[in-house]
């Protein structure tokens, strides 16, 4: 077993104890109240728009205090009782057992026909998804914590040491590969070693990961370099945020110039509705959007070739994201996605290539970092 | 510089030699013909199903010899000559500056508006795939060599280290997010070092492959555990071939019981359709297939739970790959299929954890291994 395991095991040890005191707290309130002759009932907070404030001090969107009630005895909330009841006790025997599931295997380990019934716990997986965000939200336990983990999704290359389950990665070492984020990245199964790294370079596709890697931009610029797949799931924002909260590095975003860059920009900084109960762990307030910008067609001299025409749908969702609390008060971001619909075109970071192969790496985003060009 | 990645860089520089000669050999046949006042015109290899042939001796799909003619001065094929021209120029500026591009990447560095007309060289990067392929099949040259890559997909760890450009991974000491799998794999770039590990153990989904890493089945059972996140890409594929060839490892798969696990053995043994012409460098015709098996039903003792019924779509698939030519001379694939058929639902991976959270890590697989209980 690597050195480093043995203290990995000890803090996994801590936290799942606290969970498992809350699953009991839990179970215990139901079974007092039942004692005592009364309906038992579970009060979840409301994971929705109306219920999500955006805490401007903060800079980040918080849940904010509704709570909806959950009885045993009522025809409309008996059956979600009880798949909250099965998925606590589901994550019970995963603690228990120490060891993590999927979300579909948590459906699995739930799914059963009722004995003398034809009803089913769960019928589908869309079914049991939110009754496990019910549990997070209950609980006040990360998904995480509750033993429950999502498809691995985003990679990482750079000046770092990562410690993962007591394994060292050394991530200047990654080759052409670098090392899969993981979907649980919390402190007691991550732990940051040696970092050299002054920032991360986060970008938003694995092809444009690629490019970056190859030309070695974090040995070049001594950072930390990731990408998300896209929208970056969990895993991967949580160990932005804990890189920029913890190690002090800046997150620097190279996203593609569209409305679903800026989205994805805007879903790193200050949260999402869906997950708006999370974002003190996964929001990064001071993440910045280094490019690709509006103004990058004229000022970097690019050609007809990276034009992308917007569609109707683009527009309607840059209006949206304008719309933003957090953008509506930011002028430089008013300006930029006014410079977007005004251009009438959108441009990916692929397209700098049409400038040259490595363009992107060795002059745009080193020009772009020393004259600290980017919006907050 | 980490020790081989000077040797890495010589190999590289041999291999790319030979493409780039291959591509001043088609450049000059068309200068040839010109100057001798002949029209231009490229032979390209049909990559049809119809030209589609399965090679029983051999065990995998190839391509068969058809060609068709696609002359310069032909309204039909004209703008698929200056199509292929430019992409061939594109990747000759790839290999001189030593670098790799993205299949988009590629498609932006050849996509301009022709000068004095409205005419776009490429307008979709669905022209433009193709295009790349028929100059594999014409060059006789993979995309990796080509210096072309598709998105990283797949993830790998277990009993070996692997040298990727030079760096050593150890893959024994990955904890819980495991090396990304690269898009390109070529032995150049990827070489094998130590390797205690006798068989690769491939399943379909990275949630799967997370449940085998945690309880450590690649440890307890001496192989290498990979997954290809689905359909594997090339680059997984490629890499297990390499392992299987080079280091003779086994590879046994452990994927969904329902056409689409079906499919993608398929597809890991045989080659497919699209890609025949690569099949020597992908398929693995002694790939087995340890499960899920129709008979687990029955034979394991699962409940109702694990049971998805079968789509009408599900069942016109299931026909269509059992008279594939493998599996219709293949009795006891059509037993199998057959199975599947009379059990009238489909069983999924993750649906063995209504047995016990690690039934298919402890128990499933490792009795099946033992009892050398798969399909060839």
């Amino acid at each position: 077993m690597a050195k480093g395991s043995k203290a990995a095991a000890g803090r996994i040890k801590e936290r799942d104890a606290r969970t498992m005191k809350k699953i009991e707290g839990l179970a215990e309130r139901v079974v007092k109240t039942s004692m005592s002759g009364k309906d038992p009932s579970i009060d979840i907070p409301t994971r929705s728009k109306s219920n999500t404030i955006w805490n401007k001090k903060r800079g980040i969107l918080e849940m904010g205090d509704s709570t909806s009630e959950r009885p045993l005895f009522d025809l409309k909330t008996a059956k979600q009782f009880m798949q909250t009841m099965l998925h606590a006790s589901t994550i019970k025997d995963l603690i228990d057992a120490e060891k993590t599931s999927s979300l579909r295997g948590v459906f699995y380990k739930a799914k059963h026909t009722i004995s003398g019934t034809k009803e089913n716990t769960f019928d589908a997986q869309e079914e049991s998804d939110p009754i496990l965000e019910d549990l997070e939200v209950t609980l006040g336990a990360l998904r995480e914590e509750l033993h429950v983990f999502a498809e691995n999704r985003g990679t990482l290359v750079g000046n770092i040491t990562i410690i993962d389950k007591g394994d060292e990665i050394n991530a200047r070492k990654q080759g052409s590969g670098g090392w899969g984020i993981p979907s649980i990245v919390e402190p007691d199964v991550i732990q940051f070693g040696k970092c050299e790294a002054k920032f991360v370079l986060h970008v938003e596709k694995g092809t444009v990961w690629n490019r970056f890697n190859e030309d070695r931009f974090w040995e070049k610029n001594n950072c930390i370099l990731t990408h998300g797949a896209g929208q970056p799931p969990r895993g991967c924002r949580r160990l932005l945020q804990r890189l920029n909260q913890e190690l002090k590095l800046p997150i620097i975003c190279v996203l593609d110039n569209d409305p679903w860059g800026h989205y994805i920009y805007s879903v790193i900084k200050q949260g999402s509705i869906s997950l708006a109960f999370e974002s003190s762990r996964l929001a990064i307030p001071d993440a910045k959007f280094l490019g690709i910008r509006a103004k990058d067609y004229r000022e970097c001299e690019l050609g007809e070739a990276v034009k992308i025409d917007l569609t109707d749908n683009d527009i309607k969702r840059a209006n949206e994201i304008a719309a933003y609390p957090w953008f509506a008060e930011n002028k430089a971001w008013q300006r930029e996605i006014d410079g977007l619909l005004k251009n009438g075109f959108k441009m990916e970071v692929e397209a700098m290539i049409t400038k040259d192969i490595s363009y992107v790496t060795e002059e745009y985003v080193p020009q772009r970092l020393k004259a600290k060009d980017w919006l907050d």
